[in-house]
């Protein structure tokens, strides 16, 4: 009754046969350590310890938050208690776990524009209305932010403070502060989505906005973008009373810790050092990629602008004002070669003229062949 | 500074030494088959395919559910087409995942009397209004539904259909019928939590409930019971026309299938008939469980009434009208013993006078002496 000839889809994204298409916002298949992982479920596995495979505490595995906050303490140069972090099964669950406990349909959450696009439809099976906010070079505008909070007040605010999706550009430290202090003075919750804050290819970032105090900011952490997505792994750092509410969600309550099993591997790789080590391969290959794909732009593209990549994945390129990129896709097709239209990125259809490249995905030749084949669109559209 | 001398909590639940809580709900620790998962990790993790470490499927990995396909067809002595299958991370997180999609707070949702508290929790996060139906010792009873649905419509039903949390009956075919004939005719979905549905000790159970056709019924699964809870893996049967639109959540969207890297390890527990033998030796131990503490119980109470166990993990225990079990409760603790009184499984705070008691966490001997320290409560009480 099983037709095995027709297997299901298995991977997420497909480009299809010789399509370069820098609208995948993932890792390269290569860069996943299938080897680090066997060796680390090896380990894990061949001890006593079943308790890996029962119900989990709420906010996860003791030991795995023991190892991870000396992860990131290392990481982030600065102490991390393991009583102010969570584990998740990654950036998107714990969003969704947010909007449920502390949002209802029709609540106000502001967000950057551009912002993540898959957040923005995350927030609208929430029924929430997203108000976009101004950005520059620097991110978020907190000057324009403070006046718009004197006539609309939301209840959360979602910002990708550092290495921005889809924009790159990182906060400042003085910026992050005033960011903090609004929230405290107007009463909403902040909701920073830090996936790429370990992925610093030039200087390290300012602190994870967690790091400035208080019980008005979420950081969420994850293993997608340093170890593996597939994992659904991550962590939400915050104050312990705000963990607490989301310890005592139904969800959490029913089903334990989201996690035990993976994480008890993962752990593994953490205190063997596995993860620091790959971390520190895997900065210097999206370094090596991100500079030989700003080099190949700069050299085939000289009407585009953008600024050099300091970490994360992502080059955000703007065109000339009369071109609408999404308008380009038809072209870039024939020319197998892909891209996410700035448009996609807006709450309301802005940044028409700009286009998101991923630089993670793909090798550093397959890079600047895509760079080519880009140009050659730019000049047929 | 991170004390390592105070590791954070570990397990969901403690019941604290010597004492015998029939309240956790939980398989036994030493029933979590360890070496068979060690085992299935190391051999899918020799295989060179990183896509399992990648963003998987929204639906979950297509090779996954074939082996899943086939278990749940061996299982149901029916066909399940793999095509009508989602992979969750288990039931408490496809109910939220249901709630946030099919709901609104305000919503009222049906729910059986008694039912599985902690479901009532989660949809209370959601802002759902929850309204009990009657039922008798063969489960819910369809002919009042039918009337009350003259006058009011719900936009879910949830029910245990089989041997179900907390009362252990099951749904007869007949009502089965007569239950997703009304959910077309009165246009609601009807949600059936099916975790214990393989876990028969006596004669097979009706099929599951999206056996009975249409698109009005969502059937959920979980390894949590039959494998390991820890593993945080379960799955959606339904019609595929309702699987694509949980396929289009944000959450999925942006997080991929909801446990690639799992999943995988599992397939191989699947293909090697591995789930199948230890699904085969569990039902033989708790077969054992349950008779031992029905005969013990017999033995011990003679004021109490409760039906033998047919399957899953439970004995409701119905105790003289003018008791109030939650009044036992600091007497049961000075008795080392624990469960969990009846209201807790009411949306209104009735079932008094009933008492959960979980036979799958304990051995025999430990069954056998709870239930005489039980005694000793009804005794002094």
């Amino acid at each position: 009754m099983i037709d095995k000839q027709k297997p299901l889809p298995i991977a997420q994204l497909d480009a299809g046969d010789n399509v370069i298409d820098f609208g995948i916002g993932q890792p390269g298949l290569s860069l996943l350590p299938l080897e680090l992982l066997r060796q680390a479920a090896a380990d894990r596995l061949q001890q006593p310890e079943r308790a890996i495979l029962q119900y989990g505490a709420e906010a996860g595995d003791g030991y795995f938050r023991l190892a991870l906050a000396e992860f990131l303490s290392d990481g982030y140069g600065r102490p991390v208690p393991p009583q102010h972090l969570f584990v998740t099964n990654g950036v998107s669950q714990a969003l969704d776990l947010i909007c449920t406990l502390f949002t209802r349909p029709g609540d106000v959450i502001f967000v950057e524009e551009p912002t993540y696009f898959l957040a923005l439809h995350l927030f609208s099976d929430h029924g929430l209305q997203v108000v976009g906010l101004p950005t520059d070079e620097q991110g978020l505008v907190t000057d324009v932010l403070a006046e718009k909070l004197k006539y609309q007040r939301p209840v959360l605010l979602y910002t990708i403070p550092t290495f921005q999706n889809p924009a790159g550009w990182t906060l400042p430290e003085s910026r992050r502060r005033q960011l903090v202090s609004l929230s405290q003075e107007y009463d909403f919750t902040i909701v920073a989505d830090e996936v790429y804050h370990l992925l610093n290819y030039t200087a390290a970032p300012p602190p994870p906005l967690a790091h400035y105090g208080g019980q008005s900011v979420i950081s969420l952490g994850s293993f997608s973008k340093i170890l593996a997505p597939g994992l659904r792994l991550g962590w939400i750092e915050a104050a312990p009373a705000l963990l607490a509410q989301l310890a005592n969600a139904g969800l959490l309550q029913s089903g334990g810790g989201l996690n035990p099993f993976t994480s008890a591997i993962v752990r593994t790789m953490l205190e063997q050092g596995w993860q620091q080590q790959h971390l520190e391969q895997l900065k210097e290959t999206y370094r090596e990629r991100a500079t030989a794909l700003a080099a190949a732009l700069r050299h085939h593209l000289a009407t585009a602008t953008f600024a050099d990549p300091e970490g994360g994945f992502f080059i955000w390129l703007t065109l000339p004002e009369a071109i609408d990129a999404g308008d380009l896709l038809p072209l870039a097709q024939a020319h197998k070669v892909g891209f996410r239209p700035g448009a996609q990125f807006s709450s309301r259809g802005e940044a028409r003229n700009s286009l998101r490249l991923c630089f993670a995905f793909y090798d550093t030749p397959t890079l600047e062949a895509g760079a080519a084949r880009l140009a050659a669109v730019l000049a047929a559209g």
